[in-house]
């Protein structure tokens, strides 16, 4: 029989492991994330944090693979507008580092995003959200150039890595700002995109 | 007489120390930085390592400050052409994630970015970098707006975070992509230049 500990988040209790790692990386760093810091800030005992996730690295994959399925739900349900480009700006809105979960899984990103370029068994999960983000974009592009509100000189497959690189790099911009240039982060979201979408 | 060892890196062993510190955080990782491991990567004694840096905290203090400073100087370098959209392509490439120094540097600057997030002592020195390049984009975009070559619209102000956030967005983008998405990157760059300068 498989064994099917160490899997990605799917029990309520394991949902609450790795959300607490998410924190523990949020508010402490990636380094922090150990077994035992991760029982302490869930409220679980060591031996239940690591009959789930029997090793640093698991609890690791897990909580990249939780943060990603946190924002995919967030954009989800995020409501829809009208306009492509507004919609597209409360959707990734939801990936910007500007408050709890909202930062919390922002600076699991940039953290993983680091720790990937030295880790190879990281590099791969880490692409993984990558893409997903990228082709969930490419989808509304594509929907956007069929109503003639792509840009000109601009196609679906030329201007999804624009798009994900604006909301990366205000992710990583903004994460270290200072509360005063943080406010600003969606107003340069939605200039970004209006270079891209027309309304 | 004040003490000063543990500045940034000015001499000649000070930058062979803090450029070896680079290629640890580039090859192993921003937590592997240590006197110890510094000093095998650099040649150099743990002694000589301590004495120009105490801890581990100077250490990589003064890899960021070197890192910048890299980064600063390949830029004024770099030679100039008619088209601000190019010439500010050529500048904005030595900040990829390319190959041998300029994979190195960019590697510093995402690993740093995520570090900065849960360490104060990181915060003002990375965020001062970050400014650094903010003001530099911001320059040249107000020659550029001299010339009437900004796209309508914008103003150096406006424009100039979205050009440090579309640079950073593809050094975190494509840091950990495979090696057949990692050559679009200059492309991609290019076609972002092309949304906020006209020829």
């Amino acid at each position: 029989m498989k064994d099917e500990r160490t899997v990605p988040a799917r029990t309520a209790t394991q949902v609450k492991i790795a959300d607490a790692a998410i924190r523990v990386i949020a508010q402490r760093g990636f380094d922090v994330v150990s077994v035992r810091s991760v029982a302490q800030q869930s409220g679980l005992s060591a031996g239940t944090v690591q009959y789930h996730y029997r090793t640093r690295q698991d609890l690791l994959l897990a909580a990249l693979e939780r943060s990603v399925a946190r924002q995919a739900e967030r954009i989800r349900t995020v409501g829809r507008v009208e306009s492509y480009r507004e919609s597209m700006a409360l959707t990734l809105r939801e990936l910007l580092p500007l408050d709890g979960v909202r930062y919390e899984d922002a600076a699991v990103w940039v953290s993983y995003g680091a720790a990937a370029a030295t880790r190879d068994w990281l590099a791969g999960p880490y692409w993984s959200g990558m893409r997903l983000f990228h082709d969930g974009v490419r989808e509304t592009l594509e929907r956007a150039r069929a109503d003639g509100r792509l840009r000109e000189g601009l196609t679906p497959e030329t201007a999804a890595p624009l798009v994900t690189a604006l909301v990366n790099g205000l992710t990583l911009d903004h994460l270290n700002a200072p509360a005063r240039v943080r406010v600003e982060v969606e107003a340069a979201l939605d200039r970004g995109l209006r270079l891209i979408l027309r309304d």
